[in-house]
């Protein structure tokens, strides 16, 4: 298998390059906009096909690449089906499986961080994209976010997976690339709470900026700017 | 096997936190200073013992953290036996092996961004320090660096390596995290060339400013400033 972890220094966001084998199909996940041309030279150097491209929620952070390599590759662009957004030409349902050449990932409904949130888990991996972050979980303040199905989502559904799972996210800001589901009951700080109220308030008084490309961001990957 | 490659994002710089298991001994791969506090946080949650921490060579980019990891956990400093610093507690040779616990790491004098640069071989990983970078080399215009043995260790010793072998360099700048001795051979631009001569010429006019912390560094790093 062919596994790339792409790392955007501006947004801070992990990007997935994921292929069964060298010549042939290729998925990414979670693609940086302006970091485009650069998964397209690497595809090409590693002989792989891009046919399907996930963004695992709308971002708020940076804009989405998924729109620019559907037209440079005709790709098809995933995102779950809680979403209305036109540009996604598949729309995937908890549990559905998509396939890459002999790849499955399966995709897991996990709301919380906003309310279209999906993660995608491959064998021992699990793409969790905001949903749950390295000793981190991602803010529930804007885009239909709610702190109830965070808890929800992480510690019913994701947790729930077998301990050694890896766990890639969409973004880490002090330098991990991996952790475990392990870990992350162990020692994610937000994890260690008593009850699901706890959790809630916690989440509801995090007090964050704005994120700072939020208006441009929000406005690009909702597809009011799409040609931008 | 525990395998964690960690970033820092002021110098680009990549660390390696590797060990055979949980609850077993750790060895840590060019650590940055300001980040000793973030590794000594994972060995404990994780369960490690630091044993060992390396540095590929003498760094002009950031403050190494071997001493103040050893300082705190008593640990062994290596690096290669070209260095002089007092602060190396072992000194390793050409072909020699590092073991932490049922894990062996080989030296390799790879001499060239700097006159005392190692990489080290763990099975089908190499980590390259500034020997060999993804799609690039490590410059050669400072510290006993040489554009002949750059070429020399690139092409006569690590691209001799199986061409799966995974490369693992101490830095990248473009949000790449590994690449593989096949796709540096294929398309790394410096390593293209159709002779020596051609790599020293362009190595010798890449007109490259100084690294911006390269004075506090190289005092830091060679022990001048050992209890800054």
């Amino acid at each position: 298998m062919i596994f790339r972890q792409l790392f955007d220094k501006i947004s801070s966001t992990y990007t997935y390059l994921i292929a069964d084998r060298i010549d042939g199909e290729a998925l990414i996940i979670d693609p940086v906009l302006e970091n485009v041309n650069h998964y397209l030279k690497l595809l090409g150097e590693l002989d792989l096909k891009l046919v399907k491209v996930i963004d695992t929620h709308i971002h708020a952070d940076h804009i989405s690449g998924i729109n620019d390599l559907k037209n440079k590759t005709n790709c098809i662009t995933i995102m779950g089906d809680k979403t209305d957004l036109d540009i996604v030409s598949l729309k995937v349902s908890n549990n559905e499986v998509i396939n890459i050449d002999n790849l499955k990932i399966k995709a897991m409904y996990t709301p919380g961080h906003t309310s279209e949130s999906f993660s995608f888990l491959m064998g021992d991996r699990i793409f969790t994209g905001d949903a749950l972050l390295i000793r981190g979980t991602g803010r529930t303040d804007f885009q239909n976010g709610s702190a109830s199905d965070s808890y929800e989502s992480i510690f019913n559904y994701i947790l729930k997976l077998p301990e050694e799972t890896f766990v890639y996210p969409a973004h880490d800001y002090n330098g991990n690339t991996v952790s475990t589901i392990k870990e992350e009951k162990k020692f994610n700080p937000r994890l260690q709470v008593k009850s699901k109220q706890e959790y809630i308030d916690i989440m509801n008084n995090l007090n964050l900026p704005d994120p700072k490309m939020m208006d441009v961001a929000l406005l690009a990957n909702t597809g009011t700017l799409k040609d931008s």
